[in-house]
């Protein structure tokens, strides 16, 4: 069931417009790569929504605002919208600063999103508003563990519900919702947050598993969820074999990407469905 | 004969003023290291022009355009001109906006460009003024092929003679021509439209090679195209042989550039020249 | 005595603010991962005061300039002053063009720096005014030598008095002054200069180690200049046994920090204290 959509991307291959980071663009350019998608970068308001037009998916990454990122987001995302291709957001770091959180309110204000991936610290800023006092990365307290998980998946159907979007929440346990049905998946290391760009992959694949399968959002980002866990597990075991450190994991996890077969995804996923 | 060009450019190590995108700035900076010069990137309106006199070459990369790089390289491009330093263009995705074809024409009209280096996709763009459906990527039904070669063919001496430049036309087999000489390379691998930066790195390291043989710029632009496809199978070789994937076949690629001899290059290197 | 430091920054596991430049902020943000902290970029002026309140540690590099870099800086630098952060400029290229000397300039004079890492000819740039020739590297006749040290140690040793801050002097031969104290540090390898961003990438470190050890600056930048220099080497053994090139040493050299232990850096390290 999981490696139709990984097959849909690769057969689609789907022209990804990101507008994102120059921290981790490298990185979100070359997993496209690796998944069988093709990735366009492209942020100047005079063609962020003719560059929307030319693709089949948008991903925003607010991972490092400049001038005229949020201009250039709202007009690409509305193109989007406008055309009927998913769009989905990465709202890294909004409880940050309040610019992160105009930025974020005005872009769930003016574009409806496919999907939001967040992490459970940028989860809470967005359900409550909550400050976020450790930068990009979840706090230790906003880990999503077996007991903090209920009060996580409350929140993220909550957000699926008001933004009509499927939700993302990333952790130990990863949640997707679309404020219905709910998939948990349990795979991933932490080696994921031993690497700078992890989360934003992410995103990226999930505009590209969303482009390749428009009318299943919900299952597509599900599987493109899994399918960074299960890449993250198999590159630590390299790593370990190798008797490597974290920028090798980092090569390893693209190329699990670039390498990953239908039995290997469906063999290790583990996930439960409520 | 190829080999001389790269041993110039470890004997001179000419430093390359890059303006170009944050996405493959990266790769960039690590080709040239790796080659024997050295980058430095500096896009500032304010330093432009001063940057550009430091320098031995200048590299203008269209891949992303922010607000001020439009006049930057205008700044730099000029400067270049009048100091006689090599100038190469890699006009990415110029076809995909009009902000991209306004700011190509603009820089053809007032710099003049020692070498342009285009897929067969930005090379119609160039020159046929026709928009280019698939973002940065040559679209499939531009792959230079046996047959489609002669038509590229001829479009490249055409934009060559129009702008006095050597034009450089990457693909299966890549086109070198000055308009009246004409080299073929066959080297190269298609793992290299697998990882980001492929065409990016190319630009510079042309503009790497015109620095060090200045005189030459047919020959050390045809001898920079041979000595990337020969390093692209190399990098496959070993990534096969490692059963890796895409992030490490980027390593291998900037790794063989380092490490190529002139006995690998010669042996390996398969051209035709009309 | 150096681990200290190194077990000091993965045991407070200090937030990093960087306001650094696109082409190695990827390598700076996983090296800060690497060695046990956190990285988070953000340079809008908008958010930089706020951003630099979230962190630990503040790290300020020139390495490309753009419109609101030096606003953002002053920013962040003066906020990081008033809450007592520590604050490490990396002046790169501090000698290439009239902008980086007023804005090293303006910095200086609007900011207490706890360090100041430079190579030799940013060195001279900062005390006598003197342009760099070569880029954002040093310039072969700036190379620390036993011949040039004495002369060098008397530049970094004056900068450390006149601006209150430890100045750590890299090259073959590293030095780190308070103005009062003076580490030689042995360690590191050629290669090192081979690959973009070991300066960038130290400047992080240095921010992380002072933020880890607030009260011991000196001798902090001391155990991160040694670390460097230890895993620098490590990843040229590594490199050659791999038969392997300069996008590797990269790799491995990030590697290497994540995997470092206690016995191996104090066995490899070699320093003298004056």
């Amino acid at each position: 069931m999981l490696f139709e959509y990984v097959d849909a991307v690769r057969q689609a291959a789907p022209l990804i417009h990101c507008i994102t980071n120059p921290i981790t663009a490298n990185d979100c350019a070359n997993i496209l790569l690796a998944c069988g998608a093709s990735p366009i970068m492209a942020e100047h308001p005079a063609e962020a929504a003719e560059i929307t037009t030319l693709c089949a998916g948008l991903s925003l990454n607010m991972g490092m605002p400049q001038q005229e990122t949020l201009s250039s987001m709202l007009l690409a995302g509305r193109q989007a919208n406008a055309l009927s291709r998913p769009v989905v957001l990465d709202p890294v770091g909004i409880g940050a600063s309040s610019l992160r959180r105009e930025m974020g309110a005005a872009l769930l204000s003016e574009v409806q999103f496919t999907a939001i991936k967040a992490n459970v610290s940028e989860l809470k800023a967005l359900t409550e508003g909550s400050a976020c006092a450790g930068g990009v990365d979840a706090s230790e307290s906003d880990a999503a563990t077996p007991r903090s998980l209920p009060a996580i998946h409350a929140l993220a159907k909550s957000l699926a519900c008001d933004t009509r979007s499927t939700v993302i929440v990333t952790g130990a346990i990863d949640v997707i919702t679309d404020g219905k049905r709910s998939f948990f998946c349990y795979n991933g290391h932490p080696m994921q947050t031993k690497i700078t760009g992890c989360g934003c992959m992410l995103a990226v694949l999930i505009a590209a598993f969303l482009a390749a399968s428009p009318d299943k959002a919900w299952e597509a980002a599900a599987a493109a969820v899994c399918a960074m866990g299960v890449c993250g597990e198999l590159a630590h075991q390299q790593r370990e074999e190798a008797h490597a450190g974290s920028a090798s994991y980092r090569t390893f996890l693209i190329d699990q990407f670039y390498l990953l077969e239908k039995k290997t995804l469906e063999e290790a996923a583990r996930f439960e469905i409520q």
